[in-house]
């Protein structure tokens, strides 16, 4: 699908140009095909497309780890400590936030390289904060896009944090390779707080903040998450998940917890399951894009919306019969379409 | 949206006769129109709509109850006693089966009775087998229509019974206002075969098969279950599942466990979040719908099917960009439909 090289209404460097750039490491040309990718603007979508589609043969091995927490746990701080540890063993390391709650671009470079100051200075960084959601598939898109371009520019650990509320979660677990949720002291308290379903996404969970007078705690804490664990299926088949104690403040087991993540990517390499899971979440991806774009032209076709409106008010009463409205909701908007 | 009294391929009693004798209690008749609506048969379908589109205006209170358990938790059972001790305080039960992995008609209507002898033979119990999926929005359809047709024909209590593997859960929980799971002993090794999730949607945990030597080791498992039901949030605000034990063989917990959903019933009547959950399940089934029907025609749309084939080939490698392949798939679609 090799389009030409410009296109009207779009002025930046070509897709090749961008294409070329990314690949050379270059940070600013990184920099603005990820701006490109997230755009808005239909005329950007075929560009961005045709630069994704030049970068995919390139692909080059990576990491890709989710990070989530509990409101508090010190998300920021041990994103920092932790993308700082692996640029000193040699790593590339590239730091994206995903909010799917986000309307409108909340939030900003500078906010996102202030919460992490030491890796936003790293040469062997990069931190990009969450895209803003559009239409053409959105946060999810844009963050499954972003992913690729950062490991085109040699980025071989992909850190992907969720940011605010909403079902973040389980959209970063549907593009890792591992996924580590952050949580601290108390956890009949906090899982009572927590979303449906999240405990039983992590491969790995982090009680921190066990420093000073709070490591009791934090050790009570993390029993009590094992018990929880013990009971729950681990997301990862050939896994076990578990809870342990850490210190982002202080660094303390900062490389036990990269440890524990490496010992995962031998087991899954070795099983194959890395691979398989890769492979699933494209063919997830895939279809998901399908829903999502069906949903989208179907909602947004002329006098459908109108319509709907009024159906949910029926709705509300129990008054109608929902498959022959859906029916004919259907009818009407395939006649047009 | 009324339709003409017969369809040309349709030689059964009209929708205003079938809707008069489900009206009236006529079990023939329920029966015959559950049949209706489980038809795959395209010109069965306006007929069955315009039979729910009847009997709709005509609802009455009812309490829909799902049921589903661990392999082997006694489930047949249970209902039979649940089922009939509900008669016996004068109420009317239907009992319905989902099997959303049958893509044949699987079970028959004398393995349910069967298996369910004493309801079978109750003049005030209505026992229904697991309709096969089809085209037009499959089980979940079918069976939320055929919940409507019996609350029409004066059944106030609706038991949905979850069969074979799958999603049935999920599905189920979304169609009832009381969700009941069914377990055995020895929570944490059950918990480890049990699809993700589950613990998080029933209202009420049954450690059955209570009886005999096994009450020692049922009321540990209680405890167990308690200790992580206080780790997860509740599926209904304002109400805390708890586990409790009974034996459905010795007829005993039965009627306390009636007693726990009278209660539950009376709580969220009184702060509203019963009709609340009514009428989000409406809406959501209503979205559920769209979504089914427009995925349902895309993927049966000439040329699509194996375009999709060679693109899954594709993904796996890795080695297309996605959204650019599900922006072209929807292009051909849109353009011959």
């Amino acid at each position: 699908m090799i389009r030409k090289k410009r296109k009207a209404g779009f002025d930046g460097p070509s897709p090749e140009e961008y294409a070329e750039g990314v690949l050379e490491g270059n940070r600013v040309m990184l920099s603005k095909a990820i701006t490109l990718i997230e755009s808005n603007a239909p005329q950007h979508f075929d560009a961005a497309q045709s630069l994704i589609q030049k970068i995919t043969p390139e692909r080059k091995p990576s990491l890709r780890i989710g990070i989530t927490g509990v409101p508090g746990a010190g998300k920021s701080t041990f994103i920092d400590a932790f993308g700082s540890l692996l640029c000193d063993k040699g790593h590339k390391v590239a730091i994206l936030a995903v909010d799917p709650s986000s309307q409108v671009s909340k939030g900003s470079i500078l906010g996102d390289k202030t919460r992490m100051e030491r890796m936003a200075r790293n040469p062997r960084g990069f931190v990009r904060p969450s895209p803003s959601s559009g239409v053409l598939g959105g946060v999810n898109r844009k963050t499954r896009e972003t992913i690729l371009l950062c490991e085109a520019a040699g980025y071989d650990i992909i850190l992907v944090e969720t940011v605010g509320v909403g079902q973040g979660e389980f959209m970063v677990r549907g593009m890792v390779d591992f996924f580590l949720l952050l949580v601290l002291t108390g956890a009949g308290d906090e899982l009572q707080t927590m979303k449906k379903g999240i405990m039983e996404l992590p491969d790995l969970v982090v009680v921190n903040k066990a420093d000073g007078e709070n490591v009791a705690q934090a050790k009570k804490a993390m029993q009590e998450y094992n018990t929880i664990l013990h009971f729950l299926k681990p997301y990862t088949e050939g896994w076990t998940t578990e809870a342990v104690t850490a210190s982002a403040l202080k660094e303390q087991g900062i490389s036990e917890i990269w440890g524990i993540i490496e010992k995962f990517k031998e087991i899954t390499l070795g099983s194959g399951g890395f691979e398989e899971r890769r492979m699933e979440q494209q063919k997830d991806w895939f279809y998901e894009s399908i829903k999502e774009q069906l949903m989208f032209r179907f909602f947004n076709s002329k006098g459908i919306k109108e319509k709907i409106r009024a159906f949910e008010e029926d709705l509300k009463k129990e008054k109608v019969a929902v498959a022959a409205n859906v029916q004919s909701l259907l009818d009407e908007f395939f006649s047009k379409n």
